[in-house]
């Protein structure tokens, strides 16, 4: 019994499974279509109500619109992934060099999600032993957006090749908090049936059985 | 146009709604009932299709039933919150001793998800700038799963007030490899209208306004 509401319907069972299913990291698909205040809204509070260590809610959300701004995140990022690029060589150099790996300046919205360490909501609740829950509780916000997102049929891609003491800079965010995640957010022109890397080839899924274990870590023959 | 799938129905936007709205961390409410393979199953493929750096997938899954080791991980848990215990005086330290903080040994299903720093599946792209995003990737599985789980009408509670350390020992986790999130996993008697740290008087709700920055980090008031 359930009192506070009844079993998901069909349908509602439905909508959680197409948006982890459907949902990708969107880099290439993004439109200049504008994301409505109150569609942005309900994704922030979407991501407002993850789970937090103690009712922490350590996060924090920085709505980046502003075509300079974003000009300026792009530049770090070109040159962040210059540098990442240097340690791939041959074949698998060419292959990262045609990858697209971010839309800043293509998606109308960009977002930096922060995790403020010190913040005092929660009183140290279950932090004591694992001090990186905060980052974890965050790391939550970040999903329940990308997913309600898929929902509002709006794209989401996480770049995470930048240099991250510069985004912090030019975001003006306090040293003390760290940059969790920076957000491409739009709506696109298609969603890929699979994830863009394995569409491209650079990595193929692995087989849920082989990453299941029982009772204890175990050996798992032939995963790859 | 979005070829490979049509909006989300009302219905199938609602699911996603109520899973994020309507998701809590249960640690009081589990009942004995058995969670069938099948359903299991779901939640743990739905954690398998969480994004991951350059695809990495550096996630395991330890399915643990046993409960001669559900026993061993509670006796952990009941040490470190006596150790976590002490942190608070006074009423905050009755209010803490109050809460029930975990659920191991009445949820029929513990599940701790691990990250594999050195999986070479992603080949490293994205992680060059970025190294906590193995960390990061394990989190949005986490969160999958717990959204899944919530539409299967499962409780999901996640216990960090645990010697990781000892953890690793009992669940024979090879030292590279970090436990990310130890989670009990059950069938429950209700799911609680509010979070249960709010409902017990330990922590307040911030209101969203006070979390929203635009453009860059901008002083937020009044926020507590």
């Amino acid at each position: 019994m359930i009192p506070f509401s009844e079993p998901f319907s069909e349908d509602e069972r439905k909508g959680i499974y197409r948006a982890i299913y459907e949902r990708r990291d969107v880099r290439s698909h993004f439109l200049a279509q504008p994301v409505p205040d109150d569609v942005l809204m309900r994704i922030l509070d979407a991501a407002h109500h993850a789970p937090s260590v103690g009712f922490m809610q350590p996060w924090d959300f920085i709505v980046i619109r502003d075509p300079a701004v974003r000009r300026a995140v792009f530049e770090n990022f070109t040159r962040a992934n210059a540098g990442a690029a240097e340690s791939y060589a041959g074949d698998q150099r060419k292959q990262y060099d045609a990858l697209k790996l971010a839309g800043i300046l293509e998606a109308p919205v960009n977002l930096c999600i922060t995790c403020d360490h010190a913040r005092h909501k929660g009183a140290g609740l279950g932090r004591k032993t694992s001090p990186m829950t905060d980052l974890y509780s965050t790391v939550c916000a970040v999903q329940n957006l990308w997913l309600a997102a898929r929902a509002e049929s709006l794209g989401v891609g996480w770049v995470s090749i930048l240099d991250f003491d510069e985004l912090k800079q030019t975001l003006e965010i306090p040293e003390p908090i760290t940059a969790v995640a920076y957000l491409c957010i739009g709506y696109v022109s298609e969603f890929l049936a699979r994830p863009e890397l394995e569409e491209k080839g650079w990595e193929t899924r692995e087989a849920l059985a082989n990453l299941i274990h029982f009772e204890r870590w175990g050996a798992q023959g032939d995963r790859k």
